[in-house]
């Protein structure tokens, strides 16, 4: 690789006022929000902000000409340029969550507070003392999910058990959607978000806690078993299960309580029709299709239907899936083109392959469409022998198909955390996720100046 | 290990007038049926039949004293036991199919005759050349399934080539089965083989074609994708696909053929009911389940079902599954006692393996219960112009719970097959499957006087 790193030349241009320097790893869509804020915040906080990415063309149109940003060919891969890191007061990285760890190492030995929107892998978690000795912290699951959803519940929890109540149900779902639009695209859906995970969503064993039971669902029976939820000023939506909502009751210490569930959001009528896919076995990802090259759209959905010389297709899928020929799931189906003569276009695939690509051809949001993210949690429990109910939820919509909903609440947690740390504002050692007061209450504090606010609403 | 092998101390007590020495390596149940058959014909072939086991005393049992007999402890770990094989004219592994390989390698060094019943692995058709060079071969696929359908249907397909007729469809079922009785039990079904692969029998993907279009049918909608199939003299039985019907296109030369379908029979009815246990998630194997040392069978069942806090769980599995409360498959459960207060008896477990527990309690074959195994075949074909189709079917039935239909058709192509090669009626070269008439010929030949009669019916 030539060397094309003005670090590496010694020749980097600092303006003279500007005492942090911030580098944010990965110049991708959900990045966008994130970088804008630190630049906008850059000159009055003497902040010099570099936006990293393996392709510098996409971190130059991030930064685009900003006084206080540089952009950065950066290859997590090259040596050199994980040395880089070294001469940063702060690093985001927003690299795909396989890459953290390498940043995270350099982080922890030099002493550089760090901050990520990804799980924690035990990997990192083995650098939490590293960090601690050298008086630094890496906060990660700083996103929208993980996250704000996070903070938002935490916040709560602990004020109900702070109040000496006790806690019986507690359930929490977040969604990635359009914004309510009249374009007549009847799922109300498109992909605001990696669309391979849209198609893979719900693979594996869901696990939930209901009323002191345990209880499972199988994928085939997920996007039959939603829930319906009345969001205050958003309206109906539904929710299925995410994987292992068990595994919270570690996180937000919750142990003891009767019921626990996880679960993601859509628009009501989505669950029954994405099913379709689900019982035809059109999103396995495990087998490569025969003859795609030459496969139609039909040709794709009759593969996973009986031969029959004289049926149409139409009829058999209706018959197999006992769903009305004219039904919504039909119309839903006709709309994305799925029945139509069209070549797939793809050489080779998978079910979910050919899927994800057909669906993108309808699915793709147009340059100026609004997303939209929801998060609604609801709370059960017991203040002084009486029964209560709370609601808490909040709406974010883009602003167009860069400035998305989900760029905004994944970067905003990440850039305010990385302001309240540059500031002397928020102080963290070790590796943490923001499930502790002293890092959720500035953050979610500084979000509500930004747009991201929870109600809370009594269920009575 | 004490050094209790006869063949180790050097006094083998070998009768005068043996030539041959057979080696039988695994004594389970299902060996019983071949290593009678071997002990019967002994004497007059001048054989000698040892049978090795990691448990004597089964090895014991299944030789029960017969003066051509020997009983020896056989672990295939065990380098000197492994050197034990060179003192065989041939060897027979009934072993699990991860060991054929290590007797494999001695058999084809030694240049000794090998068969089993198990699948060809790559790591097996490596020794291919040093089987040839050494002048001898093994035969692998020789049981009933993978077996003695390999040749019924071949005998068939050659015949139908070799006229000059055109091949345009083959389909081909096999079921372990009870025989028909009157006992009430209305699966008409118990474990006969191994009971984990029953449980999880079908996970993964089905493909097939049909008509000259290939056809794919996920796990969730396996066992409502069901044939009925008629046998003459025999009834109605039911079909669910095997996992890739495609690759049998290479192994019986079928390129070009239109419909190609491989499946498992079962009675009529089973795979409504069985599909209750796949639809509610408890064939998963995946996960450990919570509490399982205090579920009893009604919990496993409603773990898989919503809260509620008055409906029973009968009522909530027929309303989930759309299946009346008064319906065979709701009979068949209750038949099982899956809504029973009676614990599993597991301290944990997968879904499956709770759900393999409490079927034993009901699916173990009694003593004198005897088993059944059934085949069948279509072949569709143009002669002369004409459009023809012919059925080749078999049935046999077990005489008690040792001496089962299963451990015949598994065993006897292995006897008769040892018996052809010891008595120079057949010669094997190499790594082989019995797909070719100069082995399947002979083998269906003899399987005939042994009660294995396939009879050929034309479809009208």
């Amino acid at each position: 690789m030539p060397d094309i790193n003005p670090l590496l030349n010694n020749d980097y241009p600092l303006l003279p006022m500007m005492n942090k320097k911030i580098l944010v790893l990965g110049a991708g869509r959900s990045s966008s929000v994130l970088i804008d804020f630190l630049l906008d915040h850059a000159e009055p906080n003497s902040w010099h902000v570099t936006v990293g990415d393996l392709d510098q063309a996409m971190a130059e149109e991030r930064v685009s000409a900003h006084p206080c940003g540089r952009a950065l060919a950066f290859d997590i891969h090259d040596a050199a340029h994980r040395q880089i890191i070294r001469d940063f007061d702060l690093v985001i990285s927003m690299l795909p969550a396989a890459f953290h760890f390498s940043v995270a190492e350099v982080c922890a030995e030099a002493g550089i507070n760090m901050l990520t929107a990804s799980y924690v892998s035990d990997e990192i978690k083995a650098l939490a003392e590293t960090f601690e000795n050298n008086g630094v912290g890496l906060i990660m699951e700083l996103g929208l999910d993980p996250g704000i959803d996070h903070m938002s519940a935490m916040k709560v929890l602990d004020r109900i058990r702070t109040a000496g109540s006790t806690l019986k149900a507690f359930e929490t779902f977040t969604g990635g959607l359009l914004a309510p639009s009249q374009d007549g695209n009847p799922w109300q859906y498109k992909f605001t978000w990696n669309p391979r995970n849209v198609v893979l969503a719900g693979q594996g064993y869901v696990k939930f806690l209901q009323e002191g039971r345990y209880k499972y669902i199988p994928y085939q029976r997920l996007f039959r078993r939603t829930e319906v939820i009345y969001i205050p000023e958003h309206g109906y939506f539904e929710g299925y299960a995410n994987r292992d909502s068990l595994k919270y009751l570690d996180a937000y210490k919750l142990h003891g309580i009767k019921t626990l569930y996880r679960g993601t959001l859509r628009r009501v009528g989505f669950c029954k029709a994405w099913d379709v896919f689900v019982q035809l076995g059109a999103t396995d990802d495990t087998f490569q299709m025969q003859n795609v090259s030459e496969m139609t759209h039909r040709q794709f959905i009759n593969s996973f239907l009986s031969y029959n010389p004289t049926d149409s297709v139409e009829l058999k899928l209706a018959h197999y899936l006992n769903i009305d020929r004219d039904s919504e799931e039909m119309f839903k189906l006709n709309w994305l083109g799925m029945f139509d003569d069209e070549l797939v276009g793809l050489d080779q695939g998978t079910p979910a392959q050919v899927l994800e690509h057909i669906l993108k051809k309808k699915w793709t949001i147009a340059p100026d469409e609004k997303d939209m993210i929801v998060m609604w949690h609801r709370f059960e429990y017991e203040e002084d022998g009486v029964h209560k109910q709370l609601q808490s939820y909040m709406a974010v919509e883009g602003e167009d198909a860069v400035h998305t909903a989900m760029s905004k609440t994944v970067g905003l947690p990440l850039a305010v955390a990385a302001k309240l740390i540059l500031t002397g504002d928020l102080a963290v050692r070790g590796v943490q996720i923001p499930t502790e007061k002293y890092i959720y209450e500035p953050i979610l504090d500084e979000l509500e100046n930004h747009g991201v606010n929870f109600k809370e609403v009594e269920i009575k």
